[in-house]
This record gives C-alpha cells, sequence and structure tokens, in this order.
C-alpha cells in the first residue's frame, strides 16, 4: 500500500498555512505560510475607529492557492510522496469571521464597486465595532430567550456572528443589503474548494454555528424568526437564506471541484472536511481528549477542552461556549479565550518601546533574571477587552507599581504574568462547575518558543504545562480531520493517536514561584473584580503597598 | 551710585547654578550652570535599593567655586559690573537634604574612610529610605505630640530631616556616631562661605527647620528630648548638637570668609542670606505675595504660598507645612508638592521608550495634536510616592485605559494630565481651607518651554497659568533675599517689586477642554480615593467604560 496524504490549510489572523502530512504518522512532509498581502499585517484597519478589523476575502483565496502549492512543492520534494497520494482536504480559520456573499458565494468584497468598502470584506473575528449591538443581544436574550445565552456565558461577545451582522445592518444599509448571506470564513472555505456556488447549500460546520451563531438542536437551529425580529426584521428574513442544519467532524463539506483541483494540483473529487475554528482543530492536532485542556497561545489565546456528550454538563458562567460537536463528534465542546496574549507583548515591545524581534529576546532575556514580585508591577491583561470570564469587550488594560525606575523588561514580564493570571482565572471557573482538567496541552508559536512564558505559566495556574508535538497544531488537525473522513483511520481517537505528539518539554510548578504568585493573584483578582465590575467594594488601598512588600522581599 | 549686584546660588537635584543680579532692576549678569561631576547625573544610587538617594557634598563645595567663577566670567565682560561691587549672596537648596558633620563643620564624606559610603553623604530630598522610621514618627507623634504633625499634613515624610537621621542611625551606628551634627544643605553652605568651623554656631533657617524638623516657636524650637527618646537616646542626645533657635530671611547666615571670598573673587565680608530651599527662595524669585500660588515645576513640582502672619492659618490634612518666616519674613509660608513630575516625563521617555530630547520632542508635537480624552488613557502620577494631598511615599504609579494601539506619545499625555489633575488636588484642598489662590505663577524649565503642559494644567485646574520672568527664578530669588540683607532694597515687596518680572505669556483654560477634564478629574479622583487609600467602597466597574466613551466622544 502507498502511504497517504491529507492537506491541512489554517487560516490564522496574519497569514494563511498549509501543512501536508503523511496519515500513517503524522509526519509533515510540506508546510508554507503565506501572509495576507492586505491591509497592516493582513488586517483592514480604519484609523478612525481602533475597533475595526476586517480581512479581505480575495486575500483568502491568494492564499488558498499559493500555500497549498507552496507546501506541495515542498512535498515533492520527499521520497515517496506525490500530489495524488493526497486523499483528503481540511480547513480551519479564525472566527467568527462571517462574510457577506451574494447570490452566488461569491464574496461581495470582489465586486468593483464594495472593492473600499470595508464593511463588504470579511469580519474579522477581533472586530469590536459591534460592541453596542452586542450589549442589546444579551439584555434581549436574556429577557426573552435566556436560554440562547446561556450556553456561552450569558453574555454575547462584539467578536460574534449577529453582533456582527446587525452591526452592518446599523450602519451600512447598502452591503447589508446587496448581502444575499453571510458565511462564516471557516465554512466558506471549503466550500469554494467543493464548488459550492449557492450559499444556502454551504455546509455550516456546528462549531462557528454553536459557539458563535446561538445554534443548538434544542432550539431548532438558528434563534427563532420571532427574536430576530426584535433585532431587525431584515435580520429575520436573512434567516430564511443563512442555514437549518449545522454539522459535526463526521460530515463532509463537499469533494474537490475540478476548478480548484486543476489550480492546486490536486486529485478531484478527494473529500473536504467540516470546517472548524483554528483552535479546534489544533485541540485535536494536540491530542485533546476528556480532561485535556488545550491551550493555543498566539496572539490571543483559545482554551478548547472536551467532554463527553453522554454526560450532563452545566452552562459556566463567563464561558464563550459549550457546544455538542463543536470539535470532536460526540463531545460537547468547551471554549474559553483572552482576547490577546501575544498582542499585548508585541504592542509593548513594537509600539511603546519601538523594538524588534531583537528586542523582545533582549526583554526576554532580562525579564527570565527577574524572580516572581521582583518588579513590584501588577498588570491586567485586558489592553483588547476581556473574552473570559468577564466576557467584556468594554474593558481596557492596566499596569501599575511603576516608579521612575522601572524597566521596561520589568513590565514585559508584568504583562506575561497578566495574561498568566488570566489564564487560572479560567481553568479555576472550569473546574469549578465540575469539569476536571488533568493536563494542560499548549500549542501555538509561543509556548514553543518562550520557556520563560511557559513557566511562569505553570507557576502561576499550578498546572504542569505540556507542548503539542506540532508547530502547526491547527492545521495537522485540520489533516487528522481530513484523513478521518477519507477513511484513512476509524475515528478521532486512533487518528490523535498515530497522527499527534507531544515535544519532551515538560514545566512543572515550582512551590517557592508559586507561593509569590498566590499573593499576586489574590492582588490580581482585587483589581480584575473591581474594574471588571464584579465586586463594588473593594478595598484597593493596600495594593500598592502589598506589591511593594513583594518586591523588597523578592530583592532582599 | 554705581550699580550694585548679588550673587544667587541655586541647588538643584542634577546640577548648581550660580547668578549674578543687578539688585537694582533684578537684569542677570552672568549664569552659570555646572553638573554635579558625581553619581548618576548628579545622584549617588543603590542599585540593590531604589530608595536611595545621595549626593556628594564635595560635589557641592566643587559646584559653589566653579558656578561662581563662570558667572563672574560672564557678568566681568558686561559693561559696568566689576566682582568688587557684588554686596550679598544667597543660597538656595534642594532639602531636606541633611549632612553628617564632623565637630569641625566638615562633612563626614570627606574622610577617607566614609568616601565610599553612601549614609556618610548628603541625604539627597528625594531619598526615601527612611519610610519606616517616617511612619513610626507618624504614630509615635500622632500619639504623644499630635501639634508636631498637624502642621504638616499629619504625616511625616520619608523625605525628611528626623526620619533621614533616625535611619541612619538604625542601619549604619558607625556614621551616625560619628557624626557630631547633621546640618542641612541650604544651611550649610551659607556657613561654609562664611568660615562657620562650629556646626553649632551654623545659622539655621526656619525654612528648612519648620518644614522638616518639625521645628516651633510654639513648643521651643525641635522636638523635645523625651519625644526623640522614644525614638532613640542618640537622637535624644543629639538634640544638643543641632540648634536652639532658626531664622527666617531677615537674619544673616554670617559673611563672606577670607578663604572663600579669595576662592571665588569676592570681596571678604559681604553678607550672606540665611538659606532657604530652592523653591522657597523661587517663589520670591516669582514675585510671591499673599493670593498667589508659586509652582516651581521641574523633576519634582514644589507648590508654594504666602499667608500674613497676623492672620489666624488652620492646619491643612495633607499639606507638608505651614511655617512662620518660611519664606518671607512676617508671612507663613505654605507647601505642597508632587514627587515626581518632569522625573515622570523623563522615565516614560528615555528609560521605557527608550528616547532622547528628539523623542521628548516629537511626543510633545504629537501629544498636542489630542483632544483631551481622546487617548482613552487615564494615570497616577505616583511613580515617585505622593508628597501632596495623601503624604504616602508607598504609593506607585498606575496607567489604565490602554488598548493594542495605544502609541508612546498618548501615554506622554496622559502622564502629563496625571501632573496635572495632582496639582489641581492641592490647589482644591488649600482653598478648601480659607487659603485664597488668586494667581499662578509657574516657574522652572517645563513651565517655560512646553506651553501644551501649561495649558492642560489651565484647562485641568480652571485657572490662568503666568510665567516668572526669570529662568532662573531660585537663583534671583536668593540674589533678592541678598539684596534685601545688604540694605540694596528697604523690604521684600519693594525688591520683587524691582527685581522680578513675568514673562509675556499667560494660559487661560479653555471652557471645552474644561469640561472634559472636570470628567476626566473626577474619574482620576476616583482611582486616587481608592488607591490612595481614602475610599474603601469605590466602585470602580465604569472607570474604563467611562474612559472609553469619553475617547469615542473625542474621536466623533
Amino acid at each position: 500500500m502507498p502511504a497517504t496524504y491529507t492537506l491541512g490549510l489554517d487560516y490564522g489572523t496574519n497569514s494563511a498555512r498549509a501543512l501536508i502530512v503523511r496519515t500513517s504518522d503524522g509526519q509533515e512532509f510540506g508546510s508554507c505560510v503565506v501572509n495576507y498581502p492586505s491591509g497592516h499585517q493582513g488586517i483592514l484597519l480604519d484609523p478612525k475607529d481602533h475597533n475595526v478589523a476586517r480581512q479581505s476575502p480575495l486575500d483568502h483565496l491568494h492564499c488558498l492557492e499559493t500555500a497549498t502549492k507552496g507546501a506541495l512543492a515542498q512535498a515533492a520534494k520527499k521520497r515517496g510522496f506525490k500530489a495524488a497520494q493526497v486523499i483528503g482536504i481540511g480547513v480551519d480559520t479564525t472566527g467568527s469571521s462571517p462574510i457577506p456573499v451574494d447570490k452566488n458565494n461569491q464574496p461581495l468584497a470582489a465586486q468593483k464597486k464594495f472593492a473600499n468598502n470595508l464593511n463588504a470584506h470579511c469580519w474579522l473575528w477581533k472586530d469590536h465595532t459591534s460592541w453596542r449591538e452586542a450589549a442589546k443581544i444579551t439584555t434581549l436574550a436574556a429577557k426573552h430567550r435566556p436560554e440562547y445565552i446561556a450556553k456561552c456565558g450569558n453574555t454575547y461577545s462584539s467578536e460574534w456572528f449577529w453582533a456582527k451582522l446587525w452591526h452592518c445592518h446599523n450602519v451600512d444599509r447598502t452591503v447589508f443589503d446587496a448581502a444575499y448571506s453571510w458565511v462564516e470564513m471557516c465554512d466558506w472555505l471549503p466550500a469554494i474548494l467543493a464548488g459550492v456556488t449557492d450559499p444556502t447549500a454551504v455546509k455550516r460546520g456546528v462549531c462557528a454555528a454553536g459557539h458563535k451563531a446561538l445554534y443548538a438542536e434544542d432550539w431548532g437551529g438558528l434563534p427563532d424568526k420571532k427574536f430576530l425580529r426584535k433585532l431587525a426584521p431584515a435580520l429575520a428574513d436573512l434567516r430564511d437564506r443563512l442555514y437549518t442544519e449545522a454539522f459535526d467532524a463526521s460530515a463532509s463539506a463537499g469533494n474537490l471541484c475540478d476548478e480548484w483541483a486543476t489550480k492546486l494540483g490536486l486529485p478531484a473529487g478527494i473529500p473536504i472536511a467540516i470546517g472548524e475554528f483554528d483552535v479546534h482543530y489544533g485541540a485535536i492536532g494536540s491530542g485533546v481528549a476528556e480532561g485535556t485542556l488545550v491551550k493555543v497561545i498566539g496572539t490571543s489565546t483559545c482554551d478548547v477542552g472536551v467532554v463527553s456528550a453522554k454526560k450532563e454538563v452545566a452552562d459556566i458562567p463567563g464561558i464563550c461556549g459549550i457546544v455538542k460537536g463543536a470539535i470532536l463528534p460526540g463531545y460537547y465542546g468547551i471554549e474559553a479565550g483572552q482576547s490577546a496574549v501575544g498582542d499585548i507583548f508585541k504592542w509593548w515591545v513594537e509600539v511603546v518601546c519601538g523594538g524588534d524581534d531583537k528586542t523582545h529576546a533582549a526583554y526576554t532575556k532580562a525579564a527570565a533574571a527577574l524572580a516572581p514580585g521582583e518588579s513590584g508591577l501588577l498588570a491586567l491583561d485586558w489592553n483588547n477587552g476581556n473574552r473570559t470570564i468577564l466576557v467584556d469587550q468594554r474593558l481596557t488594560g492596566l499596569l501599575l507599581g511603576q516608579t521612575l525606575h522601572t524597566q521596561p523588561a520589568e513590565v514585559y514580564r508584568a504583562l506575561i504574568e497578566a495574561t498568566a493570571f488570566g489564564a487560572r482565572a479560567i481553568i479555576e471557573r472550569i473546574r469549578e462547575y465540575g469539569v476536571p482538567i488533568k493536563r494542560v496541552v499548549c500549542a501555538g508559536g509561543i509556548a514553543e518558543k518562550n520557556p520563560m512564558l511557559m513557566q511562569i505559566y505553570a507557576d502561576v495556574t499550578g498546572c504542569t504545562m505540556l507542548v503539542a508535538g506540532s508547530s502547526q497544531a491547527c492545521a495537522l488537525g485540520s489533516a487528522v480531520s481530513a484523513a478521518v473522513l477519507a477513511g484513512a483511520h476509524p475515528d478521532f481517537a486512533t487518528a490523535e493517536a498515530k497522527m499527534t505528539s507531544l515535544k519532551d518539554v515538560t514545566y512543572k510548578p515550582e512551590p517557592k514561584a508559586r507561593r509569590t504568585y498566590n499573593q499576586l493573584y489574590a492582588l490580581y483578582r482585587q483589581l480584575h473584580d473591581s474594574f471588571g465590575g464584579v465586586s463594588q467594594n473593594a478595598d484597593l488601598g493596600k495594593v500598592m503597598k502589598d506589591l511593594l512588600t513583594l518586591k523588597e522581599k523578592a530583592r532582599a
């Protein structure tokens, strides 16, 4: 039997990557990363409104071709590989990143009249223009359909599907009316590969639908028209042009159409897996199973876990979503996250301190030499709002404890610690509601490249941190899904066992650091709860003094 | 009658300056600035303890000679000037900056065995090593001698005389025991010029004594021995080797001795004015009078005002000191201040952002283009603690509102605004206790060079900001005092009228900016009162949201 391969495509915030994987053992035969050509690092911005973050669907198509060809070219140099042996394709993307499309499933952005209209492009996950609409949806659902938002932490986010569509309706009726339908990026790209030219025929994944669009079998799919009419009649009308059923990864999104088979140089007709969000397939690429929390640490962090669908799972306040089939078929997928992680470090080093990669390295070195508490600093990790556990976009960063001697590398470490405290708040919340977390597997560039961060995360959370074996866990997960769909493995558990691995490094909590971080975390929670609006009677008069005491202790 | 001149010497934090002034009209004939040669920008630091800030008394002597000679050399080029026509000398310095001296009034630091011992040097005003001792003095005085600290805002500071001496006693008994006496820098330099070789014969100014050493006629001078014994028996013993009377600027510190007359090239025997702190003589150089608040804005800010000694003046909580004769004879001197102002901007631009003077200019330009509220940022000006109105050294900086888009120039402006909010808190507190503030005159480099800052101060405080005519208001004030002492003018009011002036620029509050800043100030006070320990029931959940709303409004 000749070896078989699958192609995993992973669309991140700034670039897309293609990965060719051998189905028997997960060995990576070829990969290629292509940056989105448009905007600022692939993101279309509006200098007048920091909430705007869009992306060009034409960039997505461009990368689909160039990244795949690049990966195939690399694989072609390896002994035994032939493009004809690629048996399936999987795609993951960021989300909720809905794209307004016309009747032929073509993006409005491709039309000349909309080329320069940001509202006609893909509304990237981190677009926060619809914070007002999100708040209104929360209020309306709390009153009329509490079950809708109970599964997403009781708060609808401005990062999600309906808020974005409604905002477009409210600010740009021309685009809204021109859109025949809206398709999540993770559903749209598989559909494009499958040659689907009718948006209502696009096979939608339950991952995006359940986590972001209030889809659930319990209430018959998407929110009902009566509810949507409370938002806007046009949204109720749109419901008919969306979808009635969403699928887990046991379903197929279609088969590779002739046009794209020719374009990519792959066999026509091979199956395409249902699209999922990057971190969901990333969880599979990291070997997710019950009891495992997968943290994909990048510009932001996503935390995902699974619980058997045979069990009862309570709604967890502040957790973005608990959706059946969102990650693995037969399991609830649980998703949480932090709206900015690597982005905060990048902001500090590059925007504030005017540095570059070398500066990152220098600060990392200086920060690694500090003991916990030594800087006297404490920060909140909210520069991009708080996704979990406060689910509040209208929050901002905070730094305190700085003196006239505070060095930039000390702030750098404090910002890393802040994200670790945010991570701990999520883990504690999930455990509080009876979902066990026995091991934490981290994926993403930061997890691999920053041992200091990983050790801080271990010390702050008290969890041993493991690292996913593949540097391209999301793309690998997509390839695993494609392999299962194409029949290379009987099920996901087998496929994960064969195709995924862990790196040889583990980060264990150190008792001394842990003790100091427990004290710092208590102070972090005081700030978190005060500024997050959870507690209204905080006595903050001791915070700065306690930090100075910890600092003096660390330096003594 | 040939013209007469006086020499004003001003010892700042990083450098000393000499100024030759014509007594008839205040015209400046010569000036010279000399940086202290030792330490980091003139300050002796300890990398292990950020609280340490010492200075070399030998640097002070070095600058006494070089700066005076430099100023004289410059004046000598001007028509009509002769060194023989210099009729008096005035000296001002930072403080409380006590110097341990031996029996001959020589600094211990001049002894070989103490040359490298930081404790044997001048304990610079901003040394904060004695915060524990300061807190204990506050507690002990509150219990046993409440009148002592009522005049200094009910809190004794780690920047002050007794705390520093006591700390030296506690950490370095060798130095403490070797010190026959301790002399404030502003008393020591006039005494050196007058050739005083017995520390107990040094004429001490009531400015330093009253503001920093708990000296008052009401209780017979310095704190009584019984009280000092509660601190340490050795401090009670030291009292005998300090002083029993302190003098206002109507008294003389002595006459120029032959040795220094020769060294400097000035007439022997000319009178030397009583030493005062830089800002106190700076207030005179800025034309202080009842109803005028003088702000000397530099690395830190000092606020000083005067009220006729014929009136009753209430103790003002949180105000550093109300001392009869501290500035002008016959008036109470009122002093308040902010522990860091220019130092905070310098820290941000140079330490954090790695910039230089050009960066300061670039940030100033970018920050000036912002509207109030537009950055969405809010900061506390406590990077060096809070001198007024919280009198708490154990406080630190705070910045909030930052996003992933926040630019360094936005933070720069937020830090300027934070110091303006701190300035407003002081003005409000002083007025609250019945001391009128009808006009504000600003002096110091920042007041002259940064119109943006001045406008922000006007908009935030609601006061029209005037600027002192001389760029060297402190040195000028010292020269004015010397002129009065030497008989060139009958009194200070006449001397001020003849010798000081205002610049041609005024900064008036703009109503629109004022409205926004009123809202921002309310938020600042929430943070101020919460983290300052004034209020224990703050509801901070709205702060970030309110800032975002103001930001959006400013950008709309």
